[in-house]
Order: C-alpha cells, then structure tokens, then sequence
C-alpha cells in the first residue's frame, strides 16, 4: 500500500502546495483511492503514474471547497478520456446534490456510471483489496475521516477446515483463496472462513479537518499509519486570527504518542508556514512541535511525496515516480 | 491593454496547458478582467503579477465545466484572502445558479458581493476603462464572446463647445475630462459629450467556444485583435472522433483575413496537438493551416504568454514577468 500526496495545503493553493488530495495505491499498483479532491487535483495526477481509468473511489471528508472543487473537473476529464467503469463516492450530505446539480448545470454527460455512499451510514465499504470505514470528526461542518484495512493480508487455506467440511479440492479452493463466496450444496461458503491470515492487516487512517484527534482513538486501533492535519502551531492557533475548527501539531501529535501509533504523517499546512526554514513561522516549526510530543516516526507530507507500507508495518518514503517536472499547480 | 493567457487547452488540462482562461490588463497595470475561468486558473494567477484583489468582472463565454469549473475556488480564495471589493460576473443562464448553489452548499461566506449580469441581455457594461459587449455564438450550448473597447481613448475637452455651452473652466472640467457625468445649473453634462478622443479605441473581441467565426464579423469592425479558439484543424475536424461545436484554424484564419483584421490570436487548442513539431498532429499544423488563409500578424497562445497592444494599434508579445517557475498545473 503506497501513500501518494496530491494536495498539502489548507484552505487556498500555494506555488508549492495544492489544496487537498491523498491517493492510496493498492499493491498491485493499478487500483488506487482517493481520499478529498481539491481543485487541480486532476492537475496533480497528469504528473504521477496515476490513471483516472484505474481509480476505484473518492472519499470526501467534508464539503468545503479546498476539499472538493476539483470533483467535477476529474470527472468530466475521465469521461473526456473514455473511462467506463462505474465511480464509487463516499461523501456527507451535500456533495452528490453539488455533484449532480454541477453537471446537469454544466451540461456533462458521462459515459460512467457515479455510485454515491453517504458517510454518515456508510459501515463497511469493500472496494480492491482494501475495506474502509468513515469516522465523524469534529469540524465547522459535518466531516469523516476514513479507515483503510487491508482486507485479506497475505491469505492461505485452512486446509483442515475444508476438509473437515467436506468440501473437495479443486476450484472451489480457488475460489475461496482468491476472495470469492461460493455455493455448494445449497450452502454459502464464505471465502474468509476458509482462510487463514498470518499477519495483522495493514491500516492507514485518514483524517478530515478535524479539531479533536481523540475521536480517531478506535479507529486508530490496529493502525499503522495515521495521516492528520496540523494546519497550525500552537503559536499561531492561539492567534485570533486562525481559524478554527482545525488541530494544532503539537494536539495531533500527542494524541498520536497516546495511541501508540509507529507512524504520523502531517498535512494540510497554513500557507504561512514558509518552506525555508529561516523564515518565520516555518514548516519546520510544525515538525519541531509535533516531534517534541511524539516518540514515533513522524513525516510531513509534501505534494508528490509517496510512501509505501511494506507488508511488514514499516512506513517509509520512496522516490517518486514524476511525469513532467513534478511542480504543483 | 495586455493580454495575459492563464490557460490555452481545450477540454482537459495538459501538463503545459491548463483549461481556459483570459486576462485581459488595463493600462494602468493594476485592474484586470478575467474571461473564462477554467479549475486551476486560481493556481495559474499565483504564477503571474496578477492580485485577486484588483480583479474587476469575469465574463463567461459558456457553462461547459472547462471554462468555468475555475470560479468558485477563485471566489473562495479572493474572500480568504480578504477582498471586500464587489466583483462583477457576465455570464449567460445557468453560471448565477451553478455559482450560488456551489457556495451554499460548500458553506462558503464571501466577504465582498457577487454582481451577476445576464450576457442574453448585457447591452454595454463598463468596468474601469473598458466598455464590453457580448455577442452571441454558435457552439453545443449558448456561448457568448466579449467585445472589450476602450472607453475614453486619450481624451481632451471640447474647449469650443465648454465655451459655447456657457460652462466655466474649473472643477467642472476636470470631472468631465476624467470621464464623470456631473450636475450644472439643472443639467446633467455627460462627459462624452464634451470630450474629443485623438486615436480610434483599442478594441479586442474574444470569442468563446464557436463553429461560425462569421457571427463576429459585426464586432470585428474596428477591432485590432481577435482572441479564436482554433481547436482542431481541419483534418483532424474531418476525423469521426472529433468534438462539433468547434472551429478549425482554417476556418477562423479564413474568416479573420476577410474581415481585415490586422493580429489574430488563436487558442484553445485540443490537447492532441503536440508541441514537439516532429510529431503529428502538432502545433505547428494549427499555425501553417491558419497562415496559408490569414495574411495579418498570427499568434498561437501559449500559457503565460503576454502580448501588448500599443496606442498605435500594434498587438506584440512581451517577456512575461512570471513569479515562480511558470509552470502550468
């Protein structure tokens, strides 16, 4: 599972950062996810590997622009270029009417078909190789984090079991390794009740905006990785200025050390944290006050950084693999 | 007056061209108009000396998501940004309601009015020192090109008829010749009517999405420059795959020489064409099939090319003054 950030920026592009966009590549390196679509995000993908034909889903956390705008543009280009399959959407209330009341407006035509999942009741969604659930969050409105677990972690046959059930080798067992329920004899058999897993899944947790990390303890359980925004300090938080209704790195990162997590990756940074560290207030500030309170691995995304999840729970950065010159919007 | 090109593809984003949009100077070098805002032109005026402050009215050729799925996030930004200026939109049916619902149910409060005005009905709307018409073209949905002429060019006072008319040199005269209308002694004095103009305006017709270039002849007259879209040529247009509703570079250069213009800019190319001559179709073929028909001085827009058009009537490319690397999205 590979972490690829398209946007990293809160509220407003940069000339360095995009607003926010996060794909998540299954291992087989064809299928991905995406989690919020900020405007230009179709921008961004023209400079990855990443194909609009091979996206699965768009998990959108809430309905604010700088995590939207960009929806009717990527599905209008996927349709220019000819996708057919049918798009999944996990959103909250507001973003299919936006959607749908944007292209009948705008006159799109899609040769695809949308398939809308509300957050508020979505239970478990199965999509690829992955199982996501949405978290409530606490934010100016209504918004969900999203939990993606890897839903058959290096699978085997539980051989006594099939033998003691009576089922004869042969397809059947194919089914069932490959993830496929089956009938036989007028009976379901459920392909994970054959199987035997023997490692933990993998478990990446995804914020929305959210100014109460503590509501991702659950989901959190059994995660590796834990990708939140930190759009302020502590310093600039307290300023009446900020906005509200976001996490500070320093609230992030202690919740994350309380939890256990190995792995923190911040996002979705103030556009007044400069870059150069000689600057004041910096990115560098973030990661200063973030890594004061959290023991674990602790990462700030940038646009275009890509990290995999390797099978054994280590998060690390890879090269990216750029198209053109790899610059933001 | 300057033209600054912010994006040049048809359709899709490329990797060096964004979808449309259109600045168009003052000379003042600080109010600007925006035709067509295509996503990400937001992101393409980070790369330019343009401010979202001193923006004065978009005009929208047409509903099509590539040339206006820009708008909300620029208007998001602008209010984010603390504009309080009322901005101006000209646009036809159905962009008011799209922009209105997008900000309602994204939960967007601007800090400045949205002045919306009906091209169907435009009449002549003047914003800073331009007068602009909307002209109706022939594309898949209405479309409406913008004529922009200059509404006071180098202006002097009648002094003859100041005097004739019995009004006294002073404060009078200097409204006038700044361009007010004013009260006196019961009468309104239009200032127009007392001012004499040395040079014909500049005049520059931008045209949306069209496949009959003819349906500008009328707002061609006395016009120096016009901005087409030339999305294919002709045997591409030819090809069963290619888009209707389009012009082909041969069409407009054709129409352009019989209408006499002296600059012919073209834009809107499909993303097919290539920018390495070598490969077929490339850009190239778009400037030779309009050359071969268009006897005045013709450009092909590129994005961030600027170009100028003097008191003189002469329109000619100047170095742009791009801030950070100049990339598009």
């Amino acid at each position: 599972m590979d972490l690829l950030f398209l946007g990293t920026s809160s509220g407003t592009p940069t000339r360095a950062r995009n607003v926010t966009g996060l794909a998540l590549l299954e291992d087989t390196g064809r299928g991905w996810h995406l989690v919020d679509c900020g405007e230009a995000t179709q921008h961004q993908v023209l400079r990855t590997p990443l194909s609009l034909h091979e996206l699965r889903a768009v998990f959108v956390t809430h309905v604010h622009g700088d995590h939207c705008y960009g929806l009717p543009g990527l599905l209008a280009s996927a349709g220019m270029h000819g996708r057919k399959a049918p798009l999944h959407i996990v959103a909250p209330a507001g973003i299919e009417e936006w959607v749908r009341t944007t292209l009948r407006l705008t006159r799109v035509w899609l040769p695809f078909e949308l398939h809308f999942h509300a957050a508020e009741s979505l239970g478990e969604w199965r999509g690829g190789s992955l199982r996501v659930e949405a978290v409530a969050l606490s934010h100016r409105v209504p918004c969900y984090g999203y939990r993606f677990s890897e839903a058959r972690p290096d699978p085997r046959l539980n051989i006594d079991k099939l033998d003691r059930h009576g089922i004869p080798r042969g397809p059947l067992w194919g089914q069932l390794i490959r993830g496929t329920d089956v009938q036989y004899e007028g009976r379901l058999l459920r392909s994970d009740d054959y199987l035997i897993f023997d490692r933990p899944p993998r478990r990446v947790v995804v914020g929305g905006d959210n100014d109460r990390p503590e509501l991702l303890t659950e989901a959190c359980q059994g995660a590796q990785v834990l990708v939140h925004e930190a759009t302020y300090t502590r310093a600039v938080a307290n300023d009446a200025r900020a906005d509200f209704g976001h996490s500070t790195a320093a609230a992030v990162a202690a919740f994350a050390e309380q939890a256990g997590l190995a792995h923190l990756v911040l996002t979705h940074f103030s556009a007044r944290y400069q870059a150069d560290p000689k600057r004041s207030p910096s990115i560098e500030d973030i990661r200063a006050e973030a890594a004061a309170l959290y023991r674990g691995r602790l990462f700030l995304a940038e646009d275009f950084a890509r990290f995999h999840l390797g099978r054994d729970g280590e998060l690390h950065r890879v090269e990216p693999d750029r198209r053109g010159d790899g610059h933001a919007p």
